[in-house]
């Protein structure tokens, strides 16, 4: 079964007072449940147990009312009322043999606390980071500082009697109050907490005494710490404070969790990040310590887990992303399945809906987050309720794709077909373009499957016309034919199209897609999409020899890639592809060498010259087929037909493979 | 008791099949208490119906999943078991002979559906307005317009088993298809419900008589509507399709509840609009109708009200924001007490709160959202545990007031001595500055029920010291000597100061509210404060014949007026002032004659001309008197001591009266 290279994924590994079971190691990652999404949280973090990974943690659970990241619904334990709701995430998680983990943080200046309505807290007074509130997080007196050990202590033991084996003392991701108290750049103290390092550092070490003094003997104490922060100049890097942490503390906490901070950092997307990029800041620490060393890098590859290992870099192999890409990673690999592996594609849909404080998403496993909502398990899937009923899916996109994948598993008769000669859709073409590669795993898992099941039928350079389709008799008909990108302008700004968008120099993603590209010279890449696109074809236009400026009515570049952690990077990289950027403007019309651009901020009209201009404002549906198709139900010519993904509404991935799960699940059930 | 003259406030109005008991009403507003916090919706509403309000709405509450303002918790009527839970809320409000009334909403492409993981709905494929979801939201077809009515009056005919007497459809905001579908700029149909007029009011008139036909026997049914966007170039004006859709249905609602679009302009705050600011817009509408009229302007005054209803303009006055302020605005001046009303100030906290997804909280009410949270009542307070217990309070600014008002409502022998030679800290100055003379209620409130008070003393200028503070021989003091604008630049953006922040024309917000003015030149303001002083000093220095150029790190001015729904205004006031806005940039250094300024996007330095610069970036709390009366306490001279609000954080006025409130409800419980 299991290919003995990997055997030494499964070794158990001694973190303190307790073992693990193998290296597979779900580090303690934000899933926006809370307190009042209980069940959510439970179904969810169970499924990963169930997966194999021999140590799931829980994330950023708060000690006090002064560090509440509400309305984000974080897990608490700042009183006694939450050790029994927390050990029934406890429980479902042992019952797999996994060890259950939970990082107890104090927020610091990044909790808003605007629900408890308290002051944040901060070695010095400073308006907190990452939030706009209109307070300024107040310097803790020696008190505060006694009061904030007593909470990390009281909610250590609460945490233990709730069961949990693996307690975190919380020092990373520029969101904790410790972390706060190393950085020279935020600790202004002049007490004996502030000033030198040895004082910085004095908090952690009180902190991660305190907590193995109070719950060392039964559980492991580990230390969530981000060796270099990188979102702005810091005395924390991995060649001064960083290390000197290390090395200060080495063998102080039972186990060792370290990362790059901040959070656009930790979970760099795959646009901006490879697989394994945090181990040249990372390496160096299991050379200072004896303890256990557990660090992430969307990791999906075992040979590449193996090395990780094998090298000396981490013992344990830590994952956020491919543990809820997919949570059966670890058996899968035990099994000898490695093929089967859903690999992560870096995306960060994850990340988006924890920042908009929703429940997780994954673009590639859309049952993450399902799994109570909507009782949907990673692997298993009900049986058809008819296994001669057959369904044809036209559009071998995301959406199509994944319906066809569900209803194929439930053990319906299923035909897709494509008009297209390569199957993805949308990303046949997305996947070409700059550093969106790593999304074309969403349609190589999907058409690996599909290709070994037998009860499938997949035709490929099928365009499917509404006559065609009666031919098939299915007993259902998915229609996901997905969405073209629309001309003209009209966006999130443009209620009508813009004047000269009809000029033959003005294009659409569609053109860049298809790799019709302005001869090198000067475009205009215009943004009313707001998420990926404009960015990525100005990036690819830069790459072709242009002379590219980006123009947004947005307020900020690629504005939805702040919920995906991605905007400092896309701000990076056109930095560094010399791509001018225009931010808060609107173009007003085009004529043949110029566009013409207002200010928002204050109406101010230029122009700006434009050899080409490429419109990036929105799509819409290819919906002709579906139409034609509801016509034909209601004549009686097919049975029963519904659209999804793109074809319903153009948007993420996300909901593409979201929505052909949803088509696959209900069929036979609500839809009949 | 009452003034004749408020006699018509008080006379009944039937409403279809329904009649109030005053003219006094609670429109719908929003205030983030969903289904998930229940119990503190029906105590803040309960409190309105308290106080003598004749109708209590409920905010938007959703009929179906597409429609989910998720993270912001909605209340929904898409189940049935969403009719008990929301009976208790009826239950509470009828408890006082209030009427009842729920806004039946669909949010259209206004509602991201996130939860629900839905694809938003719109007559025409287009993105969604205010979210940056990247998922357009979808043209919906002829069977999705018949589950749309269907919808709606199944949540009509489930809140009408809830108990309630008003029942809303939603056309407004620019947050409801159906204004969608009205407005020309949105609806690009070209079937029966998109073109001409009648075809865009088609679907609301439709609607509106689904509703009265399946509730309208024994249910009033009402019409939100908003007779005119203002926030972009739309139809929907006065003057065209919002007079016609007034005029088309004019006897089809049992109810007008009008108002100006979108939430910007119906809730302006008091820094941009007057009370009854709305009159020119919406005073056609009695004209038209034969049906009773509800609408808003911030009234608290009740010769206002009276003047809208003998000039003909409403019939009943609409509140949201005064009655969040004072609950017990109509008993009181039933009582003829109108002097006592806590009238709302108009700074949008309240907004600011809802528009995180937080819960709703009033800077002149802190018990606004407290009510179960925290058992606050707006009026009453539980008697003193002893009442020969004495409390100090130093500082008269709006903490300070209110912990003495509500320490000496609860009957504790109270002295508050301040400084200065007026009562109202930060306000003194700040009520003079520009546009912020409405503030200033939040001292004159206090200070005027203070002064009636026999267990009341009140010192002004008096600083005291720590010495000073022993001879009151106090039970407990209370610290609220507030913050002053730092200098330096240490803001947001900068952790260390500004290189040349210490030139001689360098100020601060201090010189401003000292009215130590630049003489007339160049001015940078430079804003890493993001909340309303920036602007509001660059405003004071245009009126004074300044050259002002407002330069923050933000992407947006004032960021944080995104929340008090302001931001537009102040980019608009800006213009008109004629001062520059420079984004996205912070100051690098200083010289005599100008500023050097980076942009963040691109690294790129300039220089900007200053002879002067006013550094906003925070303030630092004057917690020096706090620190030397914890040392004395510690040697046991004296009792107890507690630092509050600005001087324990600075933060907003509505921050500084929670505090002051809690300091005052907790002393003699957990504090001892």
């Amino acid at each position: 079964m299991r290919d003995p290279r990997y055997d030494i994924l499964f070794e158990p590994v001694q973190i303190g007072p307790v073992r693990t079971k193998n290296r597979f190691y779900v580090v303690p990652h934000a899933t926006a449940m809370g307190m009042t999404a209980l069940e959510e949280m439970i179904a969810f973090r169970k499924a990963r147990a169930e997966g194999g990974w021999g140590v799931v943690c829980l994330e950023e659970t708060m000690i006090h009312e002064t560090s509440d990241h509400a309305p984000l619904p974080d897990p608490r334990m700042y009183h006694d009322k939450y050790i029994e709701p927390l050990s029934r995430v406890v429980s479902a998680v042992k019952e797999y043999g996994a060890l259950a983990g939970v990082e107890l943080a104090h927020a610091g200046a990044s909790g808003p606390a605007i629900y408890h309505r308290e002051h944040p807290l901060s070695p010095s007074t400073k308006y907190p980071h990452y939030f706009y509130n209109p307070i300024a997080a107040r310097s803790i007196d020696r008190q505060d500082i006694l009061d904030f050990r007593r909470w990390y202590r009281d909610a250590a033991i609460r945490a233990k009697k709730a069961g949990f084996d693996i307690i975190y003392v919380y020092c990373a991701h520029n969101l904790s109050l410790l972390q706060d108290f190393l950085d020279s750049g935020v600790n202004k103290r002049t007490d004996e907490y502030g000033g030198v390092f040895e004082n910085r550092v004095r908090l952690l070490h009180e902190t991660l005494s305190d907590v193995k003094d109070a719950v060392g003997d039964t559980c492991a104490v580990a230390v969530r710490f981000a060796v270099e922060e990188r979102r702005r100049a810091s005395s924390i890097t991995a060649l001064e404070d960083g290390r000197r942490v290390v090395e200060a503390l080495a063998d102080v906490p039972d186990l060792w969790d370290v990362n790059v901070s901040d959070w656009a950092w930790d979970s760099g997307s795959s646009r901006f990040f490879d697989e394994g990029q945090q181990e040249p800041f990372i390496d160096f620490v299991k050379k200072v310590t004896s303890k256990p060393v557990v660090g992430v890098g969307r990791f999906t590859s075992p040979d590449a887990m193996v090395s990780q290992i094998k090298r000396g870099v981490l013992d344990l192999i830590g994952a956020a992303r491919p543990s809820i890409s997919d949570p059966f990673l670890p058996n899968k690999i035990n099994e000898g399945r490695q093929d089967d592996i859903r690999e992560c594609i870096g995306c960060n849909a994850c990340t988006a809906e924890v920042m908009t404080s929703s429940r997780i998403r994954c673009t590639q496993n859309p049952s993450a987050g399902e799994e109570h909502v909507s009782g949907w398990h990673p692997e298993n899937v009900p049986a058809a309720h008819d296994p001669d009923a057959s369904i044809l899916v036209v559009g071998g996109g995301p959406a199509g794709l994944e319906a066809a994948h569900t209803l194929a598993k439930r053990g319906y008769q299923v035909s897709i077909a494509d008009a297209g000669k390569e199957w993805g859709g949308r990303l046949v073409r997305e996947r070409r373009l700059p550093r969106l590669s790593a999304w074309g795993r969403v349609v190589d898992y999907r058409v690996g499957q599909l290709q070994t099941m037998p009860n499938v039928n997949m035709y490929l350079d099928s365009p499917l016309g509404a006559d065609d389709v009666g031919g098939f008799e299915a007993d259902h008909v998915i229609v996901a034919t997905g969405a073209k990108w629309r001309g003209g302008g009209v966006g999130r700004h443009h209620d009508e199209p813009i004047p000269g968008h009809d000029l033959p120099h003005v294009l659409t993603p569609e053109d860049i897609l298809d790799d019709r590209l302005p001869k090198s010279g000067s475009v205009v890449v215009y943004d009313e999409d707001y998420y990926y696109m404009a960015a990525v074809v100005a990036d690819r236009l830069a790459k072709a020899g242009c002379k590219v400026t980006y123009v947004t009515t947005a307020s900020d570049p690629s504005p939805w890639t702040h919920n995906t952690l991605e905007m400092v990077h896309v701000i990076n990289s056109m930095n560094e592809a010399g791509i001018s950027i225009v931010v808060g403007t609107s173009i007003v019309s085009i004529s043949e060498d110029s566009v013409r651009v207002n200010r928002l901020l204050d109406g101010a009209d230029s122009e700006i010259a434009a050899d080409a201009v490429v419109l990036v404002t929105g799509q819409v549906s290819e919906e002709g087929l579906y139409h034609q198709l509801v016509e034909k139900r209601e004549a009686g010519l097919i049975r029963s037909v519904e659209r999804i993904g793109d074809c319903l509404g153009a948007g993420q991935i996300a909901q593409a493979t979201y929505d052909g799960r949803k088509a696959g699940m209900r069929f036979g059930t609500t839809t009949e």
